[in-house]
């Protein structure tokens, strides 16, 4: 009798420690609230406006992201090519959203949603939710190729962005020391696959950095054996701009230096040799995959809900196809319009439109409102080709050169977020604009291709 | 007779690939000149001021380094508490020395010096010298206790700094998701030990961001639970400045909130829990190790050069005891003067003096001029503790609170190289001053304690 009490005992005090468990384990610890939880995966352009347009609702935000920081992806190139530091460009989240009241962030990276229980599994626990949205956004796309996984460079985020610094750096440092010149060749052959706005911003940098700043830092090597080659699958740069600029895009490129090989698909790449499809070889250290991006996706939606893309299939409304309480907005998303038969494209103007109407929409639904569809305002889009040069699109309007590059100037440095970065930025701007110099070549963490 | 000329030419040309091989991979690239070869090991204080001193002389300099940049120390714990961004008190090598013809950078790690055949052995090849100063500086000192080095955070260098500022942050972020009290005091609790200069300004900045910063960043954790710690051996911090100062700082601590431990020695850490000597125990998942350096020695000395405290002996001219073309200066040195009978402290003016007097010295043996001894000039020393507070000592004068914080700012931007770095240094401590804030707050690379 005694010991089947004492069983019984020790059975109650086990559950006891489980069920405790469970509460300091499973859930993420969130203040536990009357209002509707709406939870955010990711801090991108998108993820950042949802947020803060609801900072009056009354609603709970718990937003989730991987990393502490919002980052500019459009200025990450620059990190890349030594023209600006990381923190200039990345933003601390719970500085952006200090005195939001309604707003928890939690660092974190989501591993499954579990729609029928209305809740996530993450790497730092469970966390319930009442609407959901998804603004994962999107990395780099190697279609599947494992040679450019393993051996070409992504410049998605910043530590990616900062890998490439320090590997043409590092580059460079082997190209003093090495005497066979197939090596040396390599190592200063520099080669980006892709030629949107991303590869053509890089492109350009990197002629600026053979042009003006590493000649003075390696005077023992012979500058003119540095090769910077874009590579693009297509007919012609910048796809989604109109034909002046696409055209402009290669002249300005060539002018300072940059090889544009167009109608060339690269098949195969080493870590040393690349070659196209034509059997072409190239020797090259330093190639950077700039030839596509994929959504982030998270396992548990619906099948029907991922469209033949790889995109959440979303309806006017950025609802998930099949859910009721979920969102995606950004890159992730796809919402087939009559104008954007294909959905809209992967940019940030797009993602911040649709947080902007998931905002309104949530409040309406609150309030029992009708609710309003999304209509994408194109503001056009711009880039920048290396000192006084940018290609810029404004509706019909195009302009180039000096008037375009300050246009592109102007407008990024307002996109910023935080008055010191965009003073940190301009100066940093400004410095290398006249001193014709990049700051930030430091190799702080050597990069190390994966074997 | 045809086999064994077959044999013949093989073998030579098997001798002359090896020959070959031998230049490519042997030897470090570095132009054969006439003049005498300088090789400089380390470019801190010491081996930077060197290598300018030599610019105008008749020889040809190599400076060796780990990184491609000169690390201004005495702004590191800016770092590590998000104060400044890496890249503000860190400068490219290559950048300082532009135009300085007779001047090579290798980035590259010395292991071993053979001086019967006056050459290095490096990690990319060997390297002949004429003349070799040892400028490898200091780092941080565990005394032999694998408890601290495996689990305590030095902070003497750019990657310990980052590493140690997102340390502090994920900390928080931890904070924020346990429920568990005793976890949350051990991630909120920051122990410093060692009272010198770099602890006390450490234990400063961590008060001020638990002051200031982190409770705007973090409104559902308590601060008043957030403690700094500063632990010290002996009965007062700041051991090398005077009464008045000493009890400054204590002081100045204590006003920002710190709780200063005198008379107290660690010995025990596993990550969680530290004890002291006399058996108390802390929970702390943060215990920053500033309580002592080591020389960073380099094997192939004569064993008679090694001093009692593993410093490398040097004469009154800096040259390596039984060594007749090798110096030491700075951190990594140890000269016995009257005034000084365990050597001068290990600080940046004793190092750019010594690079000063070799530099001279070293022109004046090609002239065959008479040497000069070192004479130290002791500029006085400085410590700041926080916003507003600092302790200064110049001679037999002192000051400390506002002004003496004017005077550290002032100096320290002066001695900061590049007028960019100053710039862009100037408008963060204006920014922080002004909003009471800290803007690098990134976890860019997670700190991923080592098992």
């Amino acid at each position: 009798m005694k010991q089947s009490v004492e069983t019984l005992a020790a059975f109650i005090l086990l559950q006891l420690l489980i069920s405790n468990c469970n509460i300091c384990t499973m859930f993420i610890n969130v203040p536990e609230v009357k209002v509707p939880r709406i939870v955010i995966i990711g801090c991108g352009f998108g993820g950042l406006e949802l947020a803060k347009q609801l900072r009056k609702a009354e609603v709970q935000i718990v937003l989730l992201d991987k990393n502490n920081y919002h980052t500019f992806q459009p200025l990450l190139y620059q990190v890349s090519t030594a023209g600006l530091e990381a923190d200039s460009i990345a933003y601390p989240i719970r500085k952006i959203f200090k005195g939001q009241k309604n707003f928890h962030f939690r660092m974190g990276e989501v591993q499954q949603i579990v729609s029928e229980e209305n809740k996530l599994i993450t790497s730092i626990g469970e966390l319930k939710y009442d609407y959901l949205v998804i603004a994962t956004g999107s990395t780099t796309n190697y279609f599947g190729i494992k040679d450019f996984e393993q051996n070409a460079m992504p410049m998605k985020s910043v530590t990616e962005a900062l890998d490439l610094r320090s590997l043409i750096l590092q580059n460079f440092e082997k190209a003093l020391l090495t005497k066979d010149l197939h090596e040396q060749e390599a190592l200063m052959t520099f080669v980006v696959v892709g030629g949107g706005p991303t590869g053509v911003e890089l492109a350009g940098a990197l002629c600026e950095l053979k042009k003006h700043v590493l000649p003075n830092d390696y005077p023992e090597l012979d500058f003119r054996k540095m090769r910077v080659i874009l590579i693009e699958n297509g007919g012609e740069l910048l796809q989604a701009m109109n034909e002046t600029n696409r055209k402009r895009a290669s002249t300005y490129l060539e002018e300072l230096g940059c090889e544009v090989w167009l109608n060339t698909g690269v098949v195969k790449y080493d870590g040393t040799i690349a070659e196209t499809k034509t059997g072409k070889q190239l020797r090259t250290s330093g190639l950077i995959w700039a030839a596509g991006i994929k959504a982030v996706l998270i396992d548990g939606l619906n099948k029907d809900s991922i469209n033949a893309r790889e995109r959440i299939s979303i309806d006017e409304y950025c609802k998930v196809k099949g859910h009721e309480n979920i969102f995606a907005i950004g890159d992730v998303a796809c919402m087939v319009q009559e104008k954007y038969p294909n959905g809209h494209p992967q940019i940030a103007p797009v993602a911040i439109q649709q947080a902007q109407l998931v905002a309104s929409n949530l409040k309406k639904t609150f309030k029992q409102w009708t609710l309003n569809k999304f209509n994408y305002f194109d503001k056009g889009t711009m880039a920048t080709v290396g000192r006084n040069r940018a290609v810029v699109e404004v509706g019909n309007i195009t302009f180039g050169r000096l008037f375009g590059w300050l246009a592109w100037m102007g407008l990024h440095l307002m996109l910023l977020v935080g008055f010191r970065n965009r003073v940190v930025v301009f100066i940093n701007w400004v410095w290398s604009y006249i001193n014709y110099d990049r700051n930030m070549r430091l190799i702080i963490r050597p990069f190390v291709r994966k074997k």
